[in-house]
C-alpha cells in the first residue's frame, strides 16, 4: 500500500509542527496529501503557503474551516458572511478540493436551535455565488451532536445532505466518521450521499472508551470503537476514492508528542486499520 | 401552579440523600412523584420502599433502569437478562409507571454497534413475557449519542420508535430532554412518538455550554440552552401529560449542593422555564 490515500488534517500535528514544518515531515515519509487550518495559514502567509503547496505538488484534501453563521445580530451575521469569503478566497488561492464547513451553534443566549438552523442556510445562500465564481467546492460537515450547542447545529449526515440538496448540486458533505459513526441511519445516508455525488471528504480518527474530553480527546485510529475498515468500505461503495483525512484533536496526548512520532503512528495505523 | 406535573429523579438528590430521605424532602415541599434508583431501592430494601411509597401514596414516573443487555459471551447476556427480570419485579412491586431502560453499549472490545443493537433487541424479546405477567410497562430511553459506545446504542427518539414498533404495544420510550433535544427530526418524532401512544416518561434537565463532562456535568433548567417550555408544548400537544422528571447528574455543583437546596431550585425552575 503506497500513501496515495492517506491526507493529514495539520490539527493532527498542531502540538509541534506549523504549516512548512507540518509539510516538511509529510513530505519526508511520502505523503502528498494535506488539510491546512486557516490560522496555520495566516501564520505562514497565504502567498508563502500557495507557493510550498504549488511547488510539491501538494493535494488539499480540504481548507478548514469555514461556517460559524449564527450570530445574535444583524452586524454579526455579517461579518461572518465576509470572513466565509474571505475562506472561499483562500482555498481558491491553495487549490483546495473543498472548504469544510463547521456550521455554527446557538448565538450567544439564544435557546432557538431551529432558528439557528435557518441563519446557517441563509448564510450558505449568501456565500454561495461567491464560490461559484471562485470554483470552490463547499463541504457542510455534519458535526457530533454534542456540539449542537457551541459549534455546529448540523448534526446528522442526513440533516447534512437535505440542507445542501436545497442549496444546489455543487455543495456537498465532508464525512467525518468521529461525528457519525453512531448514527443508526448512517449506511442508508452514505449510499445516498454517493448518489448524489455529495461526499467531498473523508475524515477518520477514533472514538475513545472513555472519552474525557467533548472536544480534544479524539483518538489514534485502532484506538477506539469505530470499524474503520467497514466505513470505508461504505464511503467507497458510495462512490468516493479520495484520500482518508487524519484529523485528531487530542490536547493531552497526541499533541503533547513530537510531530514525527504522531505521523509515524498515523502511517502504522493507516495501514493496518484503516 | 401546583406540583403535581413535577417528579424527581433521585438522581438529582444523590449527593446527599438516600431513598428515604429523599421521600422526605419531597413530601415537605409538596412533591408527591419520584422514580428512584435501583441502588436506592436495595439499599433501603425493597419492602420498606414499598411501604414508603404506598403509605405516602406516591406516584413512581419509573424505576431506573433496566437495560444493558449487549455482552461479549452468552453467560453475560443471560446474566443482563436475569438482572431485568429482577428489575421488572422490583418495578412491578412499586407499582411504577413504567421501568426504564438504558439499553447498553458496545460490548468489552467490539467494534460492532449494529451486533449491539441486535443484542439490544433479542434481550427485550428475552424479558417482554416477564414484563406483560408483571404488567410493567417497558419504556426505551435513546440516550444522547455522546453514550453510543459505552452506555446505550439507541440514541434517537426515531430509532426507540423503530424498536418500540418491533417489540409491541406495550412498549414506548421515556424522553429525555438532554439527549434528544439537538435532533432535527425531533418534532416529528415526538408527534408520531404520540401517535403511537409511547410517551411513557418525560424527564428534564439542561444542556449547559460549556459541557465539562460527559456524563456528570448536567445543567438546572435554566441555566443552559434547551427551550424547555417549547419541549413541553410539543410533548403535551403529543397527549402525554404526566409528570415532568427532572434528572440531573452534576458531580461538581448540585450533587455538592445540600439535597433541600437543590430542590428548592428545582421548584423555583420547574415554575419559571418549564
Amino acid at each position: 500500500m503506497n500513501l496515495e490515500g492517506l491526507s493529514i488534517n495539520l490539527a493532527t500535528t498542531r502540538g509541534s509542527f506549523g504549516f512548512a514544518e507540518a509539510v516538511d515531515a509529510c513530505l519526508q515519509r511520502g505523503i502528498t496529501a494535506i488539510s491546512p487550518w486557516r490560522d496555520q495559514i495566516e501564520a505562514t502567509g497565504l502567498k508563502e503557503a500557495t507557493n510550498i503547496v504549488r511547488s510539491n505538488g501538494l493535494r488539499l484534501t480540504g481548507v478548514c474551516r469555514g461556517g460559524m453563521f449564527p450570530a445574535a445580530d444583524a452586524e454579526g451575521i455579517s461579518a461572518a458572511i465576509d470572513d466565509n469569503k474571505r475562506a472561499i478566497d483562500e482555498a481558491a488561492a491553495l487549490g483546495a478540493d473543498c472548504l469544510v464547513f463547521v456550521v455554527g451553534g446557538l448565538p450567544k443566549g439564544s435557546r432557538d436551535i431551529g432558528g439557528a438552523r435557518r441563519m446557517v442556510e441563509e448564510g450558505f445562500g449568501a456565500i454561495l455565488p461567491h464560490a461559484r465564481a471562485a470554483g470552490v467546492p463547499l463541504a457542510i460537515e455534519p458535526l457530533h451532536p454534542m456540539y449542537a450547542a457551541d459549534r455546529a447545529c448540523v448534526n446528522t449526515l442526513g440533516q447534512a445532505l437535505d440542507l445542501a440538496g436545497r442549496l444546489g448540486p455543487d455543495v456537498g458533505v465532508a464525512i467525518d466518521v468521529y461525528h457519525v459513526w453512531w448514527d443508526p441511519d448512517l449506511a442508508a445516508q452514505i449510499a445516498r450521499a454517493g448518489r448524489e455525488n455529495r461526499i467531498f471528504a473523508h475524515h477518520i480518527c477514533d472514538w475513545l472508551v472513555p472519552t474525557r474530553d467533548l472536544l480534544l480527546d479524539r483518538g489514534m485510529m485502532g484506538d477506539g470503537v469505530i470499524d474503520l475498515k467497514a466505513f470505508r468500505a461504505m464511503i467507497e461503495a458510495a462512490g468516493f476514492h479520495g484520500p482518508q483525512e487524519v484529523e485528531i484533536f487530542s490536547a493531552e496526548n497526541w499533541w503533547k508528542k513530537p510531530g514525527g512520532e504522531v505521523l509515524d503512528t498515523v502511517i502504522e495505523r493507516f495501514r493496518a486499520v484503516c
